[in-house]
C-alpha cells in the first residue's frame, strides 16, 4: 500500500472535505501494491487456498519477475502462465521450489498442498496435440487444491476410448474437457455424466477450424446443457472455474 | 421401450451371432420412447431432481405435446422452453399443474419442491431487457431445487447499482449474469465474488452488437478468472449448469 | 432444341465459316429447352435413373410449372425442392402422379422404381428438428433407386441411442448424417462405419450457431475422416451424392 | 492393450460389481495401445487395406516416431502428413521402406499394392500452386489400393485445359478437385462427370481468399449437385473419402 | 440553385471577406436543387447520355416523387431503381412516359435513344432467379443508350450452355456476368473473352451462401485478370460502369 | 429510495456488522427508484442540463411509461428513443410537453433551454436516408442546450456539396456526420475542420454494406486523426458525446 | 511547393482556359512539399499547437527521414509514430531534439510546451500489457500542449483499484481509456465521470479477442452514453482526439 | 502441344471412335505447352498486345523459370509477378531484356512499346505506402501498351491535394485507384471524372482494418456508380482491367 496516498486520504478527511465512509472505502482500495506498470491485487488474498497468477503473455521478463517476487513473498502458491524456460531461469533465481512445466509453458510454486475440494477433477483431452493446454488446466487445479485425474486422447472419432475411461468419469465432481478441431468431445462427455462440464476449445486445427473457433462453436452450441465453455486455449481458466466448483462451501 | 428391437436382439443373442455383452449394451440402448420423430431419453431418469426438458424451438405443437405427455408420465419436474401461448394451451389439457411464465416463454410443472442446493443461486441481469434470459435461468435453477435471489438492472455503466447489491452477491454459491451490449458485467460481478460466474450472453443490442455476438466475446474474454459462458441467449443452460454447481455432492 | 439456331449454325458452316467440328459442338450444345427465364438442360438426360430437379427458391410459380412441365415429358422420375402446397397444386394439375411432402416441403414425382444401389443408405439426424432436411435427402436418395433407411433424433448427448442403431448403419454402403447445433453426430458416426459419411449441417440452432455455421464447421474439422460435407440446409445434394456413391459401377 | 487395466475389469467382474456385458464392452474398449499422450487405435485395424495415419502437424518428432515404431509393426500401409525431412529422416531408420514426398511433405511406407477399386480415381487441381494438397490426395488413394490419375493446372480461367482432359475425367469412378482463389473448378468437373467430385478448397491465393475461405465458400455452395467438399488444405480427407467411394462393396 | 445562397456569396466577396476564385467555386458548389432532405445534384448534368437516377430503397414516396419531379424536367432519361409498383403509380402521374419494369423493380423514363456505345453489351446469367438483377443492369445500360444481349441461365454446371453463347460474347465490348451461389461463371466467360468483364454476386443462394457473399468473394478472387466486381445485387452499377467501358472516346 | 432497504443497512450497522463506511456507500448506492424490472439511476441527477433518457428498444410500453413517469417528475428535459407512435400516445397522456418526432422516432419533452455549449453543434448527413440517425443525434443535442446546424445530403460522390457547406462547418466546436454504405464523408469533413468529428454509421446500404459494418471500418480506419466513432445507427451517442465536447467547462 | 505546376496554371489561366477561380483553387492547392513518393501536407501548418505526424509503419527508413526533415524545419513539435530505434538513430542525425520512447515505439520532438487545454486529460489502462498503447496516445496529448495523468492497470476484475481513482478521473476534461481482452473498462469509467470518454481497445488478448476485435465491440457497444471509440491500438488517434476536446475554443 | 496426344485423337478419329468435330476440339484443347506442374496456355497468344503474365506466388524459382523460358521465346513482353530479386537473378539469365522493379517486387521484360490505348491511364494511391500496388498497376498498363500518369499520396483526409490534381484526372480514359484503411479516395475521384474507376484495396492499415477487408467493403459500397473493384493488393488485375478498357475496339 502506497502510504503518501493513505496520508493524502487522512488529511482530506480531517479537513472534511472526505467522510469516513468514503474515507475508509479509499484506504480499501489501496489494497494492491503498485508498481508502477501494474498494480498487483491483494484483495483476493484472504480467500484461503487461491494461488496467485501472472499472465505472462506480452509482460516484459522484468516484469514478470517484480510482479513474481511480491507474490511469493506472501502466497504459498504461485502460477506464472504462457512464459519462457528464459523467464523461469530468472524466477527460479528469486524462488528456488519454482517449478518448470514445458508442455503448459507454466511455472508454478507449490508450496502448500491441502485437499481443498470434495471430489476429484477429470481433465479430458481429444487428441494429443490438445495435451498442453489440458496441462495448463490440470496444474493450475491442483495449485488450487485439487486431485486432478489425466485422460488423453479419447476423442470421438474412436468412441470406445473415452466409453473405456467412463469408470473415471464417474467418480468426479467436474470434468473439464480440452478439444480443437470440432470440438465434439464435452457433447459426448457431458451426455455421460451428470456433474458440470468446463469445455476448453484448443486451436489446434487447420483451414476452418479457423485457429480454435470451430471448436469454440461447437461448445458453446453444445446439446448437452451441462456444457459451458471459456476462451479457446484457456487451460488456466478452465482449472481455475473447475477448482472454485469442487470446493467445500462454507464447512 | 421397443418390445419387437428387444426380440430381435435376444433372438441374434440365442443365434450365436450377438455375444452376451453386446446384446445387454444393445438392450440398456433402447432405454428411451421412440415416438418415430423423438427418441425420448429415459437414461436420466434416474438422476434426482433432474427436472425433464423439451426445447420448444423447431417443434410443431403436436409434437411438443407428444414429447411433453410422455416426460409428465414419469416426472415430477417438466420444462418446456421457447414456446408460445398456443403450446401452453394444449400443454395445459395434459397436465393441469403446467404453469405458464409470460417473460421467459416458458411452460413448467413444479411438483417436487426439495431443496437440493448447498447455498442460493443468484440471477443478476445488467438491464431490463435482460430479464426474460434471466428468468429462464431462474425458474430452471428453481426447478432443480434451488433457492434464487432475482438481482435486475445493474448494469456497469452505474456501478453503485451492483455495489449496493454486493450483500446478496456473497451469500451465493453460484451467481448467473445475463447481460447484452458489451456484456461487461459478469467481469466486474466476477471480481466480487470468489465462486463460479455463468454468464449469459443476451442478444440485447443494436449495429454492432451483433445480437449478442459482442457480449459473448466480452464474456469469454473476461478479466475474471471465474466466469464461464454458455451460448447467446441460453438462460435455460446457464440454469441448468448453475443448479450442477450448486448440488450437493455424494452425501 | 432451338430449330433457328441449328439453321444459323449449319448456314454458317456451309458458308466455311464454322469448321464442321465447331459446328458439330454448337449443334451440341443446343441441347436444352430455351424456355427465355430457364435454359433446360437436356444433356443429363442420357443418364439412366438420374431425376431431373427443379430447385423451387427464388423461382415464380409459373416459373417453376412451365419447368416442370418440360421435365415430366420426358423423365420418369422428377423433384421440386424448396416449394410451397401452393406451387403442388398447380404442379398436380399438370401431372396427377405428383406427391406432396410435408416436412420437407418438396414435390416427386415418382414413377420409376428401380433399384440401382449396391447397398442401403442410412439418413440419420441429430435431433427431431433436424428431420425436414434429412427427409430432403431421403426423398431424394429414393427417387435416384435407392432402398433407405431412416434413423432420427440419436445426437451425441444420449450417446447410448446411435450405438444402439450401429446394426442399422453396419449394412448401410453410404450414411446421411444430418445436425445442426455443434453438429458433432457426423465425427461420431464416422467413427463406427467404413463407408463415406455425407454430413449435412441444418439451422437448427439459435445464438451462436449462426444458422448452421457451427454446424458446418464442425463438419469440416471432422476427426473422422471419411466424413464429406454439403452446404447448410442442403438436404437434397447429400442424397443426390450418396446416391452416386451407391450406385453400381459399370456393371 | 494395458494388462493391469485388463486385470482390474475381471477383478470387478469376479466381484460382481461388474456384469458381463460390461466387462467384455471394456476389454474391448481396451483395444488401442496407450503411449501415455497418444492412445493408438487399434479397432480400425482389421478393416483391409486402410493405411494407418499419423498427422504430423503440432506433434514432437519423438512422438511422431513412437506412434509410427507401433504402426508400422503391424500394418504394410502407413502415412504420415504434414510433416518434415527432418521427421523423415527419423522414421527411416525406423523403416527403411519409408518414401519422402517433397511436394505433400508426408512420409509414406506402401508396402502392400493391391488393386481394391471398382474404377480409378481423377486428381485434378486447378493451377501448380495446388499440387502439394492434390498430392497428398494422390498418395493416400494409392496407399488405399486405388489407380490415380494426375491432372495439373487446368484452371477454369481457360477452359479448354479441362475441356481437352474429359476423356480421363470420364473413365473414374470418383474426381478430387483442388483448386484455391475462387474455387470454380469442382462446379465445372461436376457438371461433365457423373460420378461423385470430392471437393478440396486449398489456401492459395491472397487478400480476399481468405486463407481458402473464397474457395470453400465455392464448393459448398455448387451448383452441381454431385459436388461434396472437405476443409481447406485436406488433401489427405480427399483422397481418404474417394477411396472409399470408389472401393468394392462386400465382394 | 438558391438564389439567396448566392446572394451571401456575392456580398461576401464585395466586401472583400471572399476572393474571387472562393466565391466562383462556392457558386460552382450551388449547382444542385436543395430540396431539405435531399441536394439533388446538377454537376453531372453537362455530360452526355447519362440519365438521373433515384436510389428508391430507404425513401419515402413522397421524397422520391418530389427528386423525381426536378429530374424529368431537365433530363430526358431517369431511373428509379428499388423502388415498388405503388410508387410508379405516383411517378406515372408525374411523368406518362415513366415504364415500369417488374422482375427489376425499376421505373425508367427513356426519352432518348441515341446509341452511343462503341460495340454491344452482354448481360449474362448463371440462373434464372439472377434475372431481376441482371435486368437492372440491362436497363440501365440501355438507358445510357447501349444495345444490350440478353442471356439468361448458362451456369457452369452445364459448360455446354455458355459455350453455346460463345458467338454472342464475342461480338461485346463489355460483358456483365451476373450469378449468385458460388460466383463461377464471370471466371469461365472471362476465359472465353478478351474484353472487360464486370461481375455482379446476386444474393441468391442459402446457408453457407451468406446471401452473395460466396459468390462476391469468388468474383474477387477470379483466376481470369479481366474480371471486375461491383457490390452484391448491384445490377444498376454493373450496368452504369459497363455503359461507360462501351462509351466512345473523345469523338 | 428503497425505505427498507435503507432500514436494514442501519440495523445492520447499529448491530456492528457493517462499519460506518460500508453503511454509507450501501445507502448512497440506494439512489435509484426500484421498479422492480429497473433500477432507474439518480445518481446522474444533479449534472445540470443532462436529459434522462429511455432506450426504447426492446421495452414492453408499459415499462417505458412507468420509467417515463419517474423521469419527467423530476427532470425538466427527457428523451424516449426508438420508440413509436402508439408509446408517443400513453407518454403524451402523462406530460402533455411530449413531442413526437418521426423521422427519428424520438420522443421528447424539452421544458429547459438554456445554451449551455462554447459553439455550435454541426450534423451532417452523406444521403437523404441518414436523416433518421442523424436526427436523433440533433434533437439529443438540442436538449442538452445545444445549437446545431442541419446538414442534409452532401455525401463524397458530388464533392462540392460539401465544399460549399464549409462555411457552416467553420463555425462548428464540433462536428457530427452520419453516413452508410462506404462511410467516407467523416474523413472528408475530417479533414476540413480542425475540431473533434464523431462520426455516426448507418445501417444503410445493402449487400457488402452488411447493415453498417462497412460504413463503421471505414469510420474506424479514418486516415483523419480527429475523427470518433460510435455504433452503427447510434444518433443518440453521437449527440450526446458532441454535447459534452461542446459544454463549457467549470465555468 | 512545385514551382513549374505554378507556372503551368499561371499560363493555362492566362491563356483563358482555366478561370481566376480554378487557377486560385490550383493555386492553394500546391500547398503541400512533393516528395515523390509522399506529399507532405502543409495546410495544417497554420492552426496553432498541432504536432506534425509521420506514420512510420509500413514506409522505408529513408522516406521517414525525408519526411521527417520537412517537418522539422518548419514545425517545433514532431512526431513519428510506430518507428524503431534504427528509425531513430538517423532520425537524431536529422534533429538533436528528437526523443526515443521505447514502450510506445514513437519518436518525438517536443520544442514548444505551451499549456494549450483547459483542463487535464486522464489516460487509463486495464492491464499492464496495455500501457504502450496509452503511452502513444499520452506522449501525442502533451505534444498538443496538454497535462495528462496517467493511471495504469485498473481493470474491471478488481473494481476497487479504479474506484480508488476517481478523484484523479474527476479533476478531467477528457478520459482515455485503453483496454484489450473484453474492453469493459471504458463503460465503468464512463459511468464514473460526466465528461467524454475516448475508448482505445486493445489488440492484448487471446483466442476469441480476435486482435482486439471483443474489445473494439465491447466499447463500441458501451451502455455509457459518454464512450467514443477509435480503432484497435490507435493510441495516436485517441491523444489527438482528446487534446481537440481538451482544447480552449475561440478565446 | 504434345504430340503423342495428337496421335492419340487422330488414331481414335481415325478409328470412328471420335467424331470429327469433337477431334478438332480435343485438338485446339491442346494449345498450351505441358510442363506437367503447368500447363502454359496458348489460347491467348493471338490477342495482340496482351503481356504474358506470370503470379510468382506459392511457385518455386525453376517452377517460375521453366514458363519464363516457354513464355518469352513466343511473347514480347512478359510479367513475373509477386516475385524475389533471387529469382529474378535467374531470369536474367534467361532474358537479358528483364527488368527488375523493386517497390513492386515485379519482373518486366518490355520488347515491344506499340500505343494500344484510346487515351491515358491515371494511377492515383491515397498514402505513400500503397505505391507497391499501384506500381504493379502501372507497370503492367505499360506493358499493354499505355500512357500512365502516377499520382501519389493525395488521401481524403487533405481533399485539396486530389482536387489539385483534376486536371490529370481530366484527360484519362480510366483511373486506377489504390488506397488503403477506410478505402474513401475512390469514391471522391469516381466524383471528379466520367470515366469508369478501377478500385484496388490495400492491405495497408491496422486494427480493424483487417488487412484490407475496410478499404474492399468501402470500395464495393461506393457512392460513386463509376467505381469496379478488384481484390486487396490486385494491382495487377486493376492495371489488366484498365488496359482492356482503355484499348481502340476493333480498329
Amino acid at each position: 500500500m502506497d502510504r503518501s496516498e493513505i496520508e493524502r486520504i487522512l488529511s482530506e478527511h480531517a479537513s472534511g472535505s472526505l467522510s469516513s465512509g468514503d474515507a475508509a472505502a479509499a484506504i480499501e482500495g489501496l489494497a494492491y501494491d503498485d508498481l508502477g506498470f501494474a498494480k498487483v491485487d491483494h484483495a483476493r488474498e484472504k480467500r484461503q487456498g487461491f494461488p496467485e497468477v501472472v499472465f505472462g503473455l506480452g509482460k516484459e521478463p522484468d516484469q514478470i519477475a517484480a510482479i513474481f517476487g511480491k507474490l511469493v513473498e506472501r502466497s504459498p502458491n504461485v502460477l506464472v502462465t504462457r512464459t519462457t524456460p528464459e523467464v523461469f531461469g530468472i524466477l527460479r533465481n528469486i524462488c528456488t521450489d519454482a517449478e518448470w512445466h514445458e508442455s503448459a509453458r507454466l511455472v508454478r510454486v507449490l508450496r502448500k498442498k491441502d485437499d481443498l475440494g470434495v471430489g476429484e477433477i477429470s481433465v479430458v483431452t481429444a487428441g494429443t496435440s490438445d495435451v498442453p493446454v489440458a496441462e495448463e488446466a490440470a496444474l493450475t487445479a491442483e495449485a488450487m487444491g485439487n486431485k486432478v485425474v489425466r485422460i488423453w486422447d479419447v476423442g470421438v472419432a474412436g468412441i470406445h476410448r473415452i466409453l473405456s475411461q467412463r469408470h473415471l468419469l464417474k467418480g468426479s465432481r467436474v470434468v473439464i474437457v480440452a478439444a480443437g478441431m470440432e470440438g465434439a468431445l464435452p457433447s459426448v462427455v457431458g451426455g455421460l455424466v451428470s456433474v458440470p462440464v468446463v469445455a476448453v476449445p484448443t486451436s489446434i486445427g487447420y483451414g476452418a477450424s479457423f485457429e480454435g473457433v470451430a471448436a469454440l462453436l461447437g461448445m458453446l452450441n453444445s446439446c448437452s446443457s451441462n456444457v459451458v465453455t471459456v476462451n479457446i486455449d484457456n487451460g488456466f481458466g478452465a482449472g481455475f472455474a473447475a477448482a472454485l466448483i469442487n470446493r467445500k462451501w462454507k464447512d
